[in-house]
């Protein structure tokens, strides 16, 4: 990259990406100019950083644009906001090849169709590793947002999208086993997430009185919400049995350990359910006697209590296990 | 900051940050909602990098907090907008003080204030630097915004702000010239720039046809509306004299050094007013005759050009020495 410079780089994503009617100055001046036809704007800023978020050599670049996106476009949809646009700060040692960022321009650009929304501005620099800082804009079409602060006693607790995928797929590539399942669908879920954008202001438009995204880990995200609103949750572990793919994962990395430990399978693919983040699924609140849409599943109810961090129980207990998949016990 | 971790920072900041009746809401939830009264929002996104953008041994953390803030709230007024708020991405080493991370939040809500706006989100991260990536965003009230692209032949073009400043300070630095010299006005320069944010949205009520801020030097920031706009712009060396601080640091200077050229102090004076940049001046083009407060000086006008990013000339001629100050030439 160090041979196009900065402005060669800036007019190439420019080119890259494509026009959108809502960008009233995209990417070239000073500052982006996007419509906010609610009066209000949301707005959320996230690092991806190599060595730390991802690997050059278990990513791609197409896939590094696309988590990328992902990250702030959800933090969006998680207010009940619709994305319209994301700002991208690249930082790249010089010998970079021009073609990676370009690839990564377009999975940013295709994450931003998933979403509804469209790269609007930006930044380069020139740095030792990879950098990326996205900010996320989004339009609340007139509803109010939906806060982590709102769960109250008696409401339903709902999720909608995959939980402990991208976990289970970064396992198995740390693992080393993920040679020749290039097309495993859980390497695929750590690789590029696919976030339900369109579920945050459909949540929103049902009343959602709570919502976050799962970005930490569900049971950690869950008691962001007890903490914000002085709540209890309290999940169902038989609503959030993994699934057949799970225990295979699970399965696999068991049998390849030299030293073997007596998790059961199940406890570790409940644990990518309950303590992998990175899916960014949705996680909600909604009232009690809410009619959901089909992709919601009902997984637990929020109880009167005072609510810290930890306050996000499984089956009326406090989950014995640790809340980061790479550091779970044997016990559940 | 490992000690208190990812929440208890957030927390931290949350509570070092003064709040804002314009944040409706603001930093730990999933995004922030802004007042957006106009319709639109004006975004910039900016990198502040560790060992690129700034040392922490010539600067401390409050000053790098304000130069953080100041380089996205500038993009945002040189479009003619009001800096409305700011967030903020922070990654940092486990070691850092915690103490370094609230001098910074304090730099941070310093500049914002300055500029109108305040913190109102952000992220953290860990680094083996310290990385900051900030987006400002800002409001029109109504007004077109100004782009890069607007200037006609015949404009006048009008600057605001000191130039050369910061370029001086860290040649200053550089040369190890600096001890004792802490209180030096040029050091301060280049440790906390200090925009003149609301001359944007003045010199956009003005009729400013096109507007930049000077961060990559005055010739190169002023190549670029050249190019946008496809026009020449031909500076005055006599209107950017540098002052007596510029010629008596470019004198220290160059007694300093073992090897002596022949460049005058005048010749690196003007050099540090041409092309340094970080100054965060505005610069701007405005229709002719159009009467200019006084802290706008005219420094030249448009003519009619093809134009390109080297379309900015002194004297009616290409300025024979570089555009950046840590490399310039014996020729002026």
């Amino acid at each position: 990259m160090a041979a196009v410079g900065e402005f060669g780089l800036i007019a190439a994503l420019s080119g890259w990406l494509p026009p959108d009617p809502r960008t009233l100055v995209g990417i070239g001046d000073d500052a982006a100019v996007l419509a906010a036809p609610d009066g209000r704007v949301v707005a959320s800023t996230d690092f991806l950083l190599e060595g730390r978020h991802f690997r050059r050599d278990w990513s791609g670049a197409h896939d590094i644009g696309r988590k990328a996106a992902a990250r702030s476009l959800i933090d969006v949809a998680a207010m009940g906001a619709v994305p319209t646009g994301l700002l991208v700060a690249l930082a790249a040692p010089g010998d970079l090849p021009v073609s990676w960022a370009r690839d990564l321009a377009a999975g940013l650009a295709a994450e931003c169709t998933r979403a509804g929304a469209s790269v609007v501005g930006g930044d380069t620099a020139r740095a030792s590793s990879v950098l990326l800082a996205t900010t996320g804009l989004g339009d609340l079409a007139g509803r109010a947002p939906v806060l982590r602060s709102g769960a109250a006693a008696g409401d339903l607790v709902a999720v909608t999208g995959p939980l402990g995928h991208a976990a289970a797929g970064l396992a198995l590539l740390s693992s080393g086993l993920s040679a020749g399942r290039a097309d495993d669908p859980l390497i695929g879920a750590h690789q590029h997430p696919a976030p339900p954008y369109d579920a945050g202001p459909e949540a929103a438009g049902l009343g959602a009185t709570a919502m976050i995204d799962v970005s930490d880990g569900l049971l950690a995200d869950l008691g962001h919400i007890a903490a914000a609103s002085g709540v209890l949750i309290d999940l169902s572990s038989a609503r959030l049995s993994p699934g057949d793919n799970l225990l295979a994962a699970a399965r696999s990395l068991d049998m390849d350990r030299t030293e073997r430990g007596s998790t059961p399978e199940y406890t570790q693919a409940l644990t990518w359910v309950l303590a992998g983040g990175e899916d960014h699924a949705l996680a909600a609140t909604f009232k009690p006697g809410t009619a959901l849409p089909a992709r919601w599943t009902v997984i637990g109810e929020v109880l009167a209590g005072p609510g810290n961090r930890y306050s996000a129980l499984v089956d009326g207990r406090p989950w014995a296990g640790t809340r980061g998949w790479d550091h779970f016990t044997d016990r559940g």
